[in-house]
């Protein structure tokens, strides 16, 4: 158990909405193939010719956060990039961040973590350990992917699921009251190749001529990823759940946001539908951005309160399956 | 102070090493020009004709260091990848390492933290907060880079400079002797642009037509670098050694490998020359694994015992200064 506390939390979007029905002119689907296949209705999407890209929604979003953390810009002393894809190969996203806030001359220290779409559990139980051993007073993490351009436009699976989002959170310590309860994470890299960018880094570098254009788009294979979470989830669950919270102290779960199936099977472990958080119809899957992006809609919605327990449920490439429970 | 004990490491270096003599001759540069310049004299490369990739040096290195540990595969709880440069986007690089050592179905939890140069130490850091605070027992911290394939092969400077290596560590809980003393990481966004790969993210993804063959390459500009090491250095080293350890605690400082300057320059700052670790001649700057590479060597020729205290530091992308002092 770790005293940490959520202080602000802010949201951004790409300014284009992008609905279903234009997608499935261009695709030249049957028009509701989309919502059956996958109950996204419509996607938030930037506009380049607006200047929006995953670093200025990450700072939008940032800034909004602070803000409403009732702190100033240089009360900051961490910056931790959390991000389920990279901004560019070198250096840190948290590094961009912190110029483009207009700190980038303050020292504060940045850098990433990584497990892909669980990358924000990961960043926030991360610093709520540093937190917890007085080593940073006032953490912002910031997680944005805006996948939209990296994918394969042929592709009808993952041009139905991913948008583009960004959400970020300041954290610092607490008196007891507001804190981590647990954290696990289990990766079986047997899925490593179901969700991939096998281009990008020092493996298929993106100027070798051996490297293939298909190696820098992102590939999924869903159903495998699918199929994988539902083997690993049961052991996974007694795990987490053992001498802890059991699942009706649980005001919400929040799933990362991969399908309706993948939102609508904790109903089938024993959680009630109005505890499972869901804003996927509107939103899509915006990679590590969606379990931030939610916990914020909630928040703002006053859906959640100081001291309601919070679970954060997330598979991610790797294949890796996490959960952090948390005490608002 | 965090309790927190090395109990292996290891280190791999590509097979191919490149002299000096042979690079000379294929850039047309006089001879002696490169070991003037940089005070390197040869390097590693890998041969991908042996299928030696970052991967299999990462791999290499951590059965080294678990065998050094004396413990089993199945003993490690934690895997942390602490790369400079990604082997891929999407997964983090501790996933693809946990395939390769046939622990694809073990659920040890997966991630990577990056702060480019400094990511091991910045690894070292999270690894022994979370080895205090019982959450993982023993963790497997793997930084491996081979930048030689990514360079601008037409950039002197670079091709100097770089080669290819790889270092792993496991760490433990201690009671007490082996400790980690301090950690300091400052950031200065303003030098963002003097070490980077612009492409390989979302904001100038490989296949967009706008993202310019340049853009995927490793791009330095050497002397900004150093002139902002130097210029932030005296204040950055004021506030480590504040209520610290003095520099003459140290049987070691272990510098980041960035040139021969960036090392000597320690002994301006106090340090004797013996004090001040060096295998930049014979190995170049490995990114992130020249610190953790150059530890293993002074570690495996004794020159290092238990109780030591040594100091990692080193400028990094970003751009950022690190400096964690441990007692081994």
């Amino acid at each position: 158990m770790l005293n940490a506390k959520i202080l602000g939390s802010g949201k951004a979007v790409g300014s284009t909405v992008m609905k279903n029905d234009e997608l499935e002119k261009e695709m030249s689907l049957p028009k509701g193939w989309m919502e059956k296949a996958s109950g996204v209705q419509s996607r938030f999407y930037i506009n380049p010719d607006k200047n929006e890209s995953a670093l200025t929604l990450g700072v939008a979003a940032a800034k909004q956060a602070i803000d409403e953390s009732g702190l100033a810009l240089e009360d900051i002393d961490c910056i931790i990039g959390a991000n389920g894809s990279p901004l560019q190969a070198i250096p840190c996203a948290a590094s961009l961040y912190q110029r483009e806030l207009g700190l980038e001359e303050s020292g504060i220290p940045c850098f990433d973590v990584d497990t892909t779409c669980y990358s924000f559990p990961l960043a926030l139980f991360v610093a709520s350990n540093l937190i917890n051993n007085n080593v940073y007073q006032h953490i912002l993490i910031i997680s944005s992917d805006t996948p939209s351009k990296t994918l394969d436009q042929c592709e009808k699976e993952v041009r139905t699921i991913f948008g583009d989002g960004a959400a970020a959170f300041v954290v610092t310590s607490s008196n007891g009251d507001s804190k981590i309860n647990k954290f696990l994470l289990k990766t079986y890299s047997s899925g490593a190749d179901f969700t991939c960018v096998k281009g990008g880094g020092t493996l298929r570098p993106p100027n070798d001529p051996e490297t293939m254009p298909n190696d820098n788009l992102f590939q999924m294979e869903g159903r495998k990823v699918y199929k994988a979470a539902v083997r690993y989830l049961p052991s996974f669950l007694e795990d987490f759940f053992l001498n802890s919270l059991s699942k009706e102290d649980y005001k919400f779960i929040i799933p990362h946001q991969t399908s309706k199936k993948g939102i609508t099977i904790f109903e089938k472990f024993g959680f009630k539908r109005e505890q499972i958080g869901d804003h996927l119809a509107t939103h899509g899957n915006c990679i590590a951005a969606s379990i931030p992006m939610l916990f914020h809609d909630l928040l703002s919605s006053n859906k959640i309160d100081r001291g309601d327990n919070v679970l954060l449920f997330g598979t991610s490439a790797g294949l890796s399956l996490g959960a952090l429970s948390l005490t608002y």
